[in-house]
């Protein structure tokens, strides 16, 4: 049986372990492509890239070919891969593993959700998927999830405009506390800048800040994955597909 | 009687000719701090940065304070502003004039739009404006509309979590339908990369694509503006505010 093909993105750019994580887990039953920005392209958003070409390199791991290495954004990576790089579309696109949580408001700076949005928009069953944490990263149970969790999607397929967003705990599959379908959440950051000036004195800004939790109700991605469980979010261009929450519910998550 | 605070801010850059009509339309009647990226950043999406700092620098027109050009996006430049230039929090903000409609799945892509969300996240009351052509444009027209729609928007409040985006036909007073409130409309570009070789035998891609209209309805942002029509949209995090519509249909929008 010839096998499903996956396309591979991300935001931390292709060198990143993260996506090494997610590719070589896929590659176990599907014949994965990887197309990544060559950089990392953290927080960007949905940018694309208008106003200059891109340019595209192989990028290899051990002397073996692992990728493309765009230089650009994950959107513009999706683009690229569906209009130009692969001769046949593939069957799903899965963006990440993002070394970081994408939840609640920060969904709309997520690059790696944004890639899996342009699936979308061209009708490509599409997921992302972040590991909550910004600390040392192990990426293997979130790369087993992003596994299982394919192959139902191409099983059940996905409605029209909407995608999968998944947030893993950084945890070990023992201490998982289960799987939960969540909406997005209502926190938001709470912005400020440190204000420094630099050897010549001019002010340069570096911005921080805090999510602020401004709702705590258990059904939200941010609460789930705070309580250890796998947090999977349907959402849509108008973010969370309200209409399809009930039917993923009754799906028979891998846990 | 004090003048409400305005903060203006856009994705072309605080050089284009529409920040500068929408600033000087708005100090008729507001006080205006503009804000804005000191060079285009179209299409950027909601990106930030987080892996560089910010400088910001005060950009004159003739001799004559304007405002603040930041080495950064527009959602940069929006929490900056709210952040650390201001010292106290607009009354409301107005994205724009973008050079280039802002409609249907365009306002993924959209900078300008992005500004306008950063203040609905900090509970600002906020619009976004375009004018929908990319030929030679003549601001007149969206700048007084927005600054009507702004007092109306002062008067009114807007609830939690939408702005309106705003897209205006290019064309005179006189020619204009009227105004719609309108949703979303499901338009997608149809992408394609011209690829070329350099001058070395190196391969690049430009983007290029043409929007399809995917469905015709009337009361879309898209037809409504073709159909010469000013479009007024109430948007959210999950992007077309449904529940919204209804009431904005009853506000007595400028003409």
């Amino acid at each position: 049986m010839t096998k499903k093909k996956v396309l591979v993105c991300n935001d931390d750019g292709i060198n990143a372990p993260g996506i090494y994580a997610l590719a070589t887990a896929l590659k176990a039953e599907f014949d994965v492509t990887v197309v990544a920005p060559d950089k990392q392209m953290s927080a960007v958003g949905h940018a694309i890239t208008i106003h200059s070409p891109l340019r595209v390199s192989e990028y290899k791991i051990n002397g073996e070919f692992f990728g493309y290495a765009v230089s650009g954004t994950p959107a513009d990576c999706v683009k690229l891969a569906l209009r130009s790089l692969m001769k046949e579309q593939p069957d799903l696109i899965i963006s990440g593993i993002n070394h970081g949580g994408n939840t609640s408001t920060s969904i709309i700076y997520s690059g790696t959700v944004s890639a899996a949005t342009e699936g979308t928009f061209l009708g490509i069953p599409s997921i992302a998927i972040s590991l909550a944490t910004y600390g040392a990263p192990d990426f293997s149970v979130a790369a087993g999830y992003a596994l299982e969790l394919g192959k139902l999607v191409l099983q059940k397929g996905l409605p029209g405009g909407l995608l999968l967003n998944v947030n893993v705990p950084p945890l070990p599959k023992s201490s998982i506390a289960g799987v939960k379908v969540t909406r997005m959440g209502n926190s938001i950051w709470d912005d400020a800048f440190d204000h420094r000036k630099d050897p010549h004195n001019n002010n340069y800004y570096w911005l921080t800040g805090n999510l602020i939790i401004v709702d705590d109700a258990d059904d939200q991605d941010e609460i789930a994955v705070s309580q250890n469980y796998i947090s999977v979010t349907p959402i849509q261009f108008d973010l969370t597909a309200h209409h399809f929450l009930e039917e993923l519910k009754k799906w028979e998550l891998p846990k």
